[in-house]
């Protein structure tokens, strides 16, 4: 028996990169959070503190940077793609990459009702992820691109009902056939193919999600995730698998009988914990193998 | 010399009231938080834990929560007034009460091209402010409205400079003659008049805040604050003063010179901490007495 | 009637100093987030973009770094005095200078029992505060102290009782004989002398406040509060009033009888929202005008 | 081709129990975080909306705070698996259950000297976690305990360098023999033994862990987790590995010449992001296979 070093990776967190783009007068902005980590043989390091072989995650902060510059941001997902290869391809103990993604929304000011060319307000809506792992050198490199959505806050006040659940000596919950479904959802799906139009199939992704949540009348949050799972891997083949993972944001209905008043569904509470949670994956039963997609660190959840 | 109770209030905050408009297929939302206290005579409490006087903070919460159906929520504004004013002229030992409500916007998702009945998505843009401190009771009653947002989140990319400033002997920072300007915005306003339209006035002032940050050339973010509020006091003459609190998140040019690359203002790091922070207050000359509009305690700032 | 400039500051925020003394091999080590503002005659720079008279904020930065150095951190207190007073006494149009600190707390590791020299854990107690107010130059300067301590969470399982209070339409809480008490205490405290040895005093009255929340079989919390205030202004002489902010963290029994338990008070649910709030401030009859010292903003609460 | 349910699980997140033992006038307190799900086939109620397998999450709620006080609170590990258990062996459709339970730490207020029966503050450190998955009934029942810490916020002012790192084209680091060293530690380890003393453990390896960042001279943060690593599987047979995930929150030495101040390692700004982030495991190279150890979600990273 030994104690070994197991898995293992480094890079640089949350490095806060806004390009804007300034070629005429109507500019562009891209603001980004990059994580990027390294992936390899990095024992010496560990073992000994010997750094040889270590690139500094002070070179991967200046590589997101001038990369934003010199490659531009098309998407991000191409961003990620062009940064994760150009490390498995130019550090020779990287033998993987993962690079991690978020990016903000911004809309252009309306000023006298136009779009205002170099001026926006920040969108509070979701925030749009991406997660690129590159293994491997040259032929054999594989790319994975798993894309994603996060604090989409969802809400619909009908058309949402709870009832005829299992039951034990612990169950009190009364049935409910109309209630308030709210969730604050993340959504992330792994593509399957190479040469996808990212941006556009991200616009379409949400909407999916936003219309199955809206016209689904729903007896289980668990129904809509996979109506939403569904009809997302019904519309884009270039996806072969999506995950959601959604709170349960409770809306208590208030108790007013006290005060002589009735509350048919219009007065709530808006409870923060504990909340449910719901996660799920739609799949296709054909689907590639994974691989290390979905790891966040270099081999484990 | 004695050691005397000061100023003091008590009251619930950050009640959750979501209430739900149902009356037609379309549904309403408003999603507030809801701060209540009351102001006046507790000493008996302090010094000898005497509750007789206290009407507990328990139920300021089941106030606000019967209000919302009773009375509904036609502004944050109304609402909080009628709040504050029930606690005035019902608890004997209040003399006044400060209600302050947050409120946060829905938009309604777009399903198959239209506005879908009874499902929002959470926007992520400003959160909607006031303060309404009601004193006194019958003819001598005074109610302060204080409104605003915070949060709102605008950026430029050109059309900033700062330069031609003082230095010091700890003066290091290099002029800039095109910069992006950048702020979460913090504004409250004083209303001087009763019978306003305080949904109509809100969204102006969010308009002529955006106008004037896009438009005016800014020399100094301390003169895009003077400005904004110039302009709103110009259309609003409700309007006795408003307040800004800004900070400038720095969003600082990379430089890319060891990597071979130009930067002309395209890639920048945006940075957390330290911030500037610009404070400042645009007032009239004739603006009637703020009272205790504007204390968020009830003697002290 | 016109529309003029109001109350105005402006400074650098949150800047993260930190100082580390290593004249011994045993280190010691100071861990603030400083925040100064300058205050005076800054209208040229709101309304014409003029900057001749502003001192960046960044030359603000740096003097808080090299004041750090160069007069090093005795006391948060004594530190913000000697920032603001050379910020007052070298800056021509500033008439008045605010800092606000705040002290992190870090504890020495303990290795084979005893203190290391150099290594330490983040304390997560309470953060120490101060905000430090100078005003004029020469003999006619004032400096105001005002000190405090905040997110002290302290928690008592008995000792607190809450009945007998007002009650009206709305009102359905029961009454309790023995509760939970919970708060994340807020204290500022206003010096009313020079020359004070602040860490000494802070150490005490942080005991005191413990001591007294412990001790006092409380019949609500606003007298919790009045005592730890009494008692405070009766230990130090130099301190003019002292205010504090508590939030009532509820507590909530849990009804376990539909599952044939029972529950004395051993089984609690903490709650987010909403929260009581209770604030008062404790002072001395006689205590000296407290002119700007509470003031955060330039001219307002 | 078909589109199918992958893996999926579901439950109640962030019950904040409370549990205060008082069979004596000393108090005794357990403050948790407790997050339940069940996985199973629950395919019907993705499918179909059919709730009639589905255990309510509210169900899980009442559970934990049925069992806080039926079963009482010895170790998150044990009270984990009690709860986890319970969900497997009497709740015919779920398979596995996995508890996720974080407990915060208070410490007694000191009164005169002594040790309060009932009054505590709460302690800022670091926060303990378990994660238990319980898979299958019966004698085929399998159990696996992930426990660790968060948040054990560490620095060391000295005996810590950086230098003779690989570099390549977007290097610009400088080499440094003397820096600040600090992070914010998330260790996790896998017990590969039941019957454990989990509070004497979790003592023991933060002790380790403390001791190990101390003493160890770092040439590197991967140097100083490999001996934490290699120090608790050396002191701990029942662990069989160990995770580690340490940003590296990076101190810069304030540049302070053009002030005519030089800076030893004295004047050190604190900076959020971007940060490093450095994670690894140790293990035994004969280390039981993990099976759903550390999976979160069901089927997934």
């Amino acid at each position: 028996m030994a104690i070994v070093l197991g898995s293992h990776q480094y890079g640089k967190a949350e490095n806060r990169v806004v390009r804007i783009y300034r070629d005429t007068a109507r500019h562009e902005i891209r603001d980004l959070n990059v994580s990027t980590s390294l992936r390899g043989n990095f024992a010496e390091a560990h073992l000994y503190g010997d750094q040889s072989r270590v690139l500094p995650t002070d070179t991967q902060k200046n590589t997101a940077f001038a990369f934003a510059k010199s490659r531009g941001i098309g998407s991000i997902e191409s961003f990620g793609i062009a940064l994760a290869r150009h490390f498995v391809d130019n550090t020779e103990p990287a033998t993987g990459s993962r690079v991690e993604v978020e990016e903000y929304a911004w809309e252009r000011a309306i000023v006298d009702g136009r779009e205002h060319d170099h001026t926006w307000l920040k969108s509070g809506c979701e925030t749009r992820t991406t997660a690129v792992t590159v293994e491997g050198t040259g032929e054999d490199q594989v790319v994975h691109v798993v894309s994603g959505l996060k604090d989409l806050t969802l809400l619909k006040s009908t058309g949402s009902e709870f009832h005829d659940f299992l039951t034990d000596e612990y169950t009190t919950l009364a049935e409910t056939h109309d209630r308030v479904l709210a969730t604050s959802l993340v959504a992330r799906w792994r593509y399957s193919e190479a040469d996808v139009d990212y941006d556009a199939v991200y616009a379409d992704v949400k909407q999916i999600v936003v219309t199955q949540f809206a016209t689904l009348h729903s007896l289980a949050l668990q129904q809509t995730l996979w109506h939403m799972g569904k009809a997302v891997l019904t519309a884009h083949p270039s996806i072969a698998e999506i995950q959601f993972s959604a709170p349960n944001k409770h809306h208590f209905v208030v108790d007013l009988e006290p005060f002589g008043l009735d509350n048919p569904g219009e007065v709530f509470i808006a409870a923060d914990r504990p909340y449910g949670l719901i996660q799920a994956t739609v799949t296709r039963d054909d689907a590639p193998d994974a691989g290390s997609a979905w790891l966040r660190s270099a081999g484990r959840a």
